[in-house]
């Protein structure tokens, strides 16, 4: 059997993409490899982010556990993804339950190790900063993409509804945050930003921080009707 | 006027959130504010890295110019929203040009005293990739959620594809990588894997690694015909 250096399988994790050699060596360095079982329990709800995980194979179950005993499963890991990073970034306790849905190998990265290591090296937090921004613009493209199909549909039925319900003023103050507004149309506040930057050139609504006037009421009337695209 | 303390704006900035007050602070010291005027330039391709932005009022367009002078809009950003902190994060130069498309104000975060704050600081980097993990975990989700109902038949099809191409085989090694074939069908690896793992306990497919064997070639035919979910 050969034996990979642990920097050549690193390199291959989204988390760590584009580091430098030296700085996947100094990772390998801190990681240590543990063998998982189908069903074994590697970390409850509750326990000390003592460090974070990544799955070399296998596949992980993140879930909580509710009053009643029900389970709620979060998170479906596999190969190359990361889990219990949040908390153990935050340095919180682990807020779930992790268990290995089948035989595989994961990697561990002690906390105390890990912020040794970026306090030597803040290059590399940097870096991985870089990486986790890069993913987030990806990802924010392309549910732009997915949702640019329906969320203008669905903020311009949003806003009759509002101009409805507060009496038919053409006014509209938004007392939603907008993050739980995005959520609610199924994309991000991004996203929503765009949409309403788009639906203020087009002419349908004039939008100035949470305060929305609606200009053109048959414009927004068809575009609820018909969902279509802007 | 009331002027409020820089912590209490940067607290709602997205990369930001959850920071500690003392954290903001810090930022808060380290960042300057900068007025932009409509079609200004803020940086250009090629200019050096020398710091990020966060905008505060105001839209800023990120662009390429091509050979023949075309430009091509990569990026619209909005309030709170960063800039060119990829390339600052990881020490290139900005590939890419900025400019404001409104009066606007901006705040830049030299990159020197950003390392010099995460250097005495390792917690605030760690709290700043843990900002960024919740954020990509919660994008994931969601477009698990947006791709969910097209990715399965995309992928079906995709395979019935590769099976036809390669003369009937009815076992397919995948010879792209999986982030490339996750953009072919719209989607990224980690939703992918997810789709993969569900063919498979439905008994339409075998998967290992980038080994795909087809068990049921009906319902494959019919799943990349309705374009159904799983």
């Amino acid at each position: 059997m050969r034996v990979e250096p642990p920097e050549s399988w690193l390199g291959a994790v989204p988390l760590f993409e584009g580091l430098a050699l030296g700085q996947l060596r100094a990772l390998g360095e801190i990681s240590e490899e543990r063998q998982v079982s189908k069903g074994e329990i590697i970390f409850s709800d509750g326990d000390d982010g003592a460090g974070f995980f990544v799955i070399k194979t296998g596949m992980v179950k993140v879930y909580k556990v509710s009053w009643d005993g029900k389970e709620q499963v979060l998170h479906l890991f596999g190969p190359g993804e990361p889990f219990g990073e949040v908390p153990v970034f935050t340095g919180d306790r682990f807020p779930a339950n992790a268990q290995a849905m089948e035989d595989g190998v994961v990697m561990f990265f002690p906390r105390r190790s890990f912020l040794t290591l970026i306090r030597g090296n803040p290059d590399l937090a940097l870096k991985l900063l870089a990486v986790l921004s890069k993913r987030l613009r990806r990802f924010t493209a392309l549910i732009e993409d997915l949702s640019l199909k329906e969320v203008p549909g669905r903020l311009a039925a949003y806003l009759l509804y509002m101009k409805e319900i507060r009496g038919g003023d053409m006014v509209i103050e938004l007392d939603i945050p907008k993050n739980l507004l995005a959520s609610l149309l199924g994309t991000i506040p991004e996203t929503l930003s765009r949409v309403l930057g788009k639906m203020d050139k087009k002419g349908l609504i004039e939008s100035e921080g949470p305060r929305i006037r609606i200009k053109d009421l048959d414009g927004l009337a068809s575009l609820a009707e018909t969902g279509g695209g802007l």
